[in-house]
């Protein structure tokens, strides 16, 4: 089983909780590609660079400016985890969807936003993904794609994180998918932890959602989570980082996202 | 021949420069290495982010707070390569030193001058490297190095590619180093064209130290285009960006160092 694993940027603000999920991390079975974000730092840095987030409709616009921030902000969070992961004896190598021309995309067509240097996924190198999962080395991915025409683009690291295990899952691997953030897993109510939803498949998630139970971020968490799922991925789940290793646990603390659950079926 | 070319960060600073320079970089024959600089822009963002240069004896301290700066912009300048060159159909990966450990060094020791996170480098993984070159890949090479203790280290862009140079030809690999600067090549006199040196060797270089021609930045270059000679690399050149085409050719442009110059011979 390769587990595809992504995480927000914010674990490396503290070295502490950095390296307490890259020892957990570590000790999952087998091949391994961590995907991470950055947002939050490259917000930062934007700021204290003087440039102005722009924002439509509540979503930032990825601008010229931004742009040349994110790709400097990603990819420097992406060298620092490689970093770290070579002195646990981890073979990493930081890659972002430019590098061997991995994950191309397109720049996101303008409907009533233009969203910047956005890109959307056209294509996944799975191949030459396993290729290097086959030579042992763990591969570190960035969230940025490029257009083939000499541009980096932003892209979130979920939608990367599910794109690569789709990939890799067409390529007949077995694969796992897990996307972290700061809960630890989908809940009815997100400020109980004891109202943490174990399992969740399609027709949950359409009644969770018009209930207004499941909302805003978690939407398009869930979207690429089914979407995996739909292209092969063998077991998808959503829990908080410091749980990364219990997620091939029978006592896993998170979400596990399924196309029809068990209790459906029976 | 396997071609390991060093440039200056700067050629990014313009889009056009930089299309023209990977345009004649691409011309090379056989499998290729570029090793990049960028210190410019990492002084430009450190100082935009209010971090102050630390110098002494007019050299800069990669303070703790410098180094998460250059790590960023080196690796920013490394990615927008590799997007560039994708563009162009060269299978480009960008890496530093910690990537699949290739380049390991240790935090310079303190002497006089505490110099902070300068990595000097104990080894380069040779054979990793010969392997990514036997599928293709195109290697481009960040100023960064990491001591397998988790921290990224500043390494001399020059150093960096002499080592790497050097690595390739203990492993029995035909290579070329060239170290691309803003000058034609090394000159008698740094502001006349005409003064180009067009072949110099250890005992010239012993000459024009000794009467001054020869100084500053140039020393540290020449030093590393002899180590690389001494490891085994075939032709090390010195010359500017845009005339790197031209080191394959009778009409080469720009300065061969050599260890015995066939004028000293004669």
């Amino acid at each position: 089983m390769i587990h595809i694993v992504k995480t927000g940027g914010k674990i490396l603000s503290s070295a502490a909780a950095a390296d307490t999920f890259l020892q957990n991390f570590k000790l999952l079975s087998g091949a391994k590609i961590l995907v991470h974000g950055g947002g939050n730092k490259a917000t930062q840095i934007a700021k204290q660079l003087g440039i102005e987030s722009k924002m439509v409709e509540g979503r930032r616009i990825t601008t010229s400016d931004l742009i040349e921030v994110v790709s400097m902000v990603y990819s420097g969070i992406n060298k620092k985890l490689v970093a770290r992961m070579q002195q646990m004896e981890l073979d990493a190598i930081g890659l972002t969807g430019a590098d061997l021309n991995l994950i191309e995309a397109i720049k996101r067509p303008v409907k009533e936003i233009d969203y910047g240097w956005v890109g959307d996924i056209v294509a996944v190198n799975g191949k030459r993904l396993q290729s290097l999962l086959s030579q042992d080395m763990l591969p570190i991915i960035a969230p940025l794609t490029h257009d083939k025409q000499g541009h980096l683009l932003n892209t979130n690291a979920d939608t990367i994180a599910s794109s690569v295990a789709s990939a890799l899952a067409v390529e007949g691997e077995a694969t796992s998918l897990t996307l972290c953030f700061e809960k630890i897993g989908v809940m009815l109510d997100p400020d109980d932890d004891t109202s943490l939803i174990k399992e969740i498949d399609e027709l949950d998630f359409d009644a969770y959602r018009a209930e207004g139970i499941i909302a805003d971020g978690m939407i398009p968490k869930l979207h690429n989570a089914f979407e995996a799922l739909r292209a092969g991925v063998e077991k998808v789940f959503i829990c908080n980082p410091q749980n990364i290793s219990s997620i091939e646990q029978p006592d896993f603390v998170g979400t596990e996202v399924v196309l029809r659950s068990t209790k459906s079926i029976a």
